[in-house]
């Protein structure tokens, strides 16, 4: 395109470019560090100031690898267009309740199935542990603190991710044979997904927790709270948990921490079905009192929600979605769509957040939990803005809240078409984690958690937000580049 | 005050100020009028721009009216801050349900309560007579609509507004002898308050529908749904209505036009012990579904918890806070709190708003009920900033609605210390109206609220916000100054 120098009155405007630099005023465009355009403000040059900083903080080795996807064969964007299509019109639906022996792929008397990517009894922290025990006890597999934690160390029990079972779990998220599950199905792909029941806050078995009291709530919970919600959801019929989500986020609730219009919602919901059942009032008031005096009920079923949808979006051949993000209390992992069921692991980081009375960041376990599965679903953390009282739970203020949401949106690739934050105009959340924007700007998934004392047996200690380890999503980039890179590949 | 003119170098500056005033760089204060200051920018001068308006639209009589209260005896400030602190430590508690008849002052059989001020059968709007007809036929006191009509218009009946009655009730508000009512205590001062059932949305009394669904709906509020809630709170024992508003103000509703959470809320609180009533399943399971299937269920806890709040503030001598704001469909009527039981009003407005499918404006009421009692106390369209979802119902953007709230700040006098909006860094909602300073400011209250079809029968055809009659906030000031006013007394 040529640019036309004359000018109306017919005389030629400066012809040389370069002459006329130095004979007009100089406006400067300034990318990046601000000590250049001080320098030239403060010579009365108009200067704009564009943030920019270098992709992957400038590591060679990332840009790299971040150029050899680009290069390759592979069209990564198209197939992360459909690795988020999956998630945006995954439909969770809760169709049954059933026991995890009978109803969980590959679950047997003696598995044990824990949050995060795989680990030994040897490595677990102290709330696994805890949970681990409570579990074989809760089994009869052992009869004493001692027992259990023998049993777990001889390998006399499989050991194995919730991820890898279709299953999440919270905090410790031990499941083990005998206890009661939610069951899910994403209807639009046909796949399922379970997740055990909330026991409530303070002394629980996913916080560590193993006396007597705690067993005792999980065969209460087995033997009649299951039963009845099993029977009151099949006079119900299936209960479309997408709708229940995307109210909740009208109603202050992101789907992680702050699930009390979740759990009202349910209740509400459930309340006439149980009354149907023709059951002993007692008993069911004893039922709809527990979920009424537990906000966090719903979690189990936010989380299980958003397993089955995200489950549908691994696999995608050339996708750089991130399908899962999961920690065990020792390490944290992430798994990629396009890179099969292989586990990226960093360091489980310590939770910054609020401690309840009498507790401090000296009592906190590391990061734990399957929870964050909301979060790679496209709501917890990343629909804090919809969840601005919030902060009274995890710190910092509404405006933090707003902010975090709307810094997702630079690592993510969609927005849902469901889950919308009326504060923010009714945008849809951030959905769609793209491991190769995470690392080209540094950004972190945010995750807003509840923290484990780090000792077992004790419980629930405060809640804040965690960074996941930086070095996973670099180690996960540089297996996709040696995968689907330019010139990696014979 | 001196200023020392003397420079550091020790020579004088500009001693004159009036010739400094022309060798120096002018910089221009600019209050009102942007017209003055676009001039002075044409010309380069530095120009700080202050919003500003003369008070009371500059209109001469109502500020002589300001003054005149001003310049009166009586410490209008001293008397506001003693009324608002009643607003403000009031405790609405729900204590008990009883019948019309047995428990509302001044209730006879042949009494009819209605929204708003004082009206005649002959001035009464569409819905109005229709909920009139039906409260009639309901009770007996006529078999036909034609002899309702006739009772009615003959005198046979006492129309009251139930606002003399220490009741409120939305839309129509028409209260009669059998029905049930939930009874308020405001734990702080003392004094109670009444409100019906609600019973829905779509053809229901309160939209003037008096079909015999609509009648035999009410007849099972008071025979079924009236005692099973009065059996289920008495085992319960008395609710903090206080502390439900507050949750739900943090979950998205604003106590008014968005009840989704303090319904929910009811619902998870009551369940437990409806159930342990012992009742036959399917009538408790058939109450339950009522209230789960009527957001606005909650409207009538919101409004009696306001009413008994907002009653400890009236008959303060010498004080301008607004202690009632109430329509009738026909007229907009206000009260203050130092000028006793005198109405002020204006003719009832047009809803601004969104309709329902198949109605338009041309269908509409005037603005009807008591529910404005909600803005009254701090909630509803004064906590709108809370409920941002709400603009699906009533209109506008989110934007709009933290708007709203702020506003109002600017004609009350307090915030509330338990009623907190999350996204506004949980500010407090303004509380206590100032009579002057809405007629300083021209800020009118904001209400949001449901519309009415204005034919008697047909029911609900939209919502939205409405503007008050202006005159009726300058009668009462004229008044005000003419009891409390400088000279105006002997």
């Amino acid at each position: 395109m040529s640019v036309d120098k004359t000018l109306p009155d017919g005389t030629s405007g400066c012809a040389d470019p370069v002459l006329g630099l130095f004979s007009s005023p100089l406006k400067v465009l300034n990318l990046g560090l601000d000590s250049f355009a001080d320098e030239l403000s403060a010579q009365g040059v108009e200067v704009l100031r564009v943030r920019w900083k270098p992709p992957a903080g400038g590591n060679a080795k990332l840009i790299g690898a971040l150029d050899r996807i680009t290069r390759g064969g592979f069209d990564v964007e198209t197939a992360n267009r459909e690795a988020v299509s999956r998630i945006l019109k995954g439909k969770p639906v809760l169709v049954d309740v059933g026991k995890a022996l009978d109803v969980v792929p590959g679950m047997t008397k003696r598995t044990v199935l824990h949050a995060g990517p795989p680990i030994t009894w040897e490595r677990m922290c102290g709330p696994m542990r805890g949970a681990v025990i409570g579990g074989l006890l809760y089994e009869g597999l052992a009869k004493t603190r001692a027992e259990a934690e023998g049993l777990a160390a001889s390998g006399g029990v499989d050991f194995s991710p919730c991820h890898h079972h279709a299953s999440v779990g919270p905090m410790a998220g031990v499941m083990t044979a005998s206890m009661p599950v939610w069951i899910f199905e994403n209807e639009t792909y046909g796949n399922r997904s379970y997740c055990t029941f909330n026991e409530g806050l303070g002394k629980v078995l996913r916080y560590g927790a193993f006396s007597d009291e705690v067993l005792e709530r999980l065969r209460w919970i087995e033997k009649e709270l299951a039963p009845l919600m099993k029977r009151a959801l099949a006079l119900h019929g299936p209960l479309d948990m997408r709708n229940i989500i995307a109210q909740a986020l009208q109603m202050g609730d992101e789907g992680h921490n702050r699930n009390r219009a979740g759990t009202s919602l349910i209740i509400r919901e459930f309340a006439p079905y149980l009354v149907r059942l023709g059951e002993d009032g007692e008993k069911v008031a004893k039922a709809l009192s527990f979920m009424h005096a537990n906000d966090h009920f719903f979690l189990n079923l936010s989380m299980p929600a958003s397993k089955c949808v995200v489950d549908a979006a691994a696999g995608v051949e050339g996708s750089t979605l991130i399908v899962t993000m999961a920690r065990n209390g020792t390490d944290f992992g992430i798994r990629i769509s396009g890179l099969g069921d292989r586990w990226f692991t960093g360091p489980a980081g310590i939770v910054e957040g609020l401690y309840l009375p009498g507790f401090s960041a000296a009592d906190a376990a590391p990061d734990i939990g399957d929870s964050v599965i909301t979060e790679t679903a496209g709501i917890g953390g990343f629909a804090m803005a919809a969840a601005p009282a919030i902060v009274k739970f995890v710190g910092g203020s509404p405006e933090d809240a707003l902010a975090w949401t709307r810094r997702m949106y630079e690592i993510t690739v969609a927005e849902s078409e469901f889950y919308r934050i009326p504060i923010l105009d009714f945008r849809g959340t951030p959905t769609g984690i793209d491991l190769r924007k995470v690392v080209e700007t540094g950004i972190l998934p945010v995750i807003n958690t509840g923290i484990a004392h780090r000792e077992p047996g004790i419980g629930m200690v405060g809640a804040g937000l965690v960074k996941p380890p930086v070095n996973c999503f670099e180690d996960a980039l540089f297996a996709f580049a040696q995968t689907y890179g330019e010139g990696e590949k014979a």
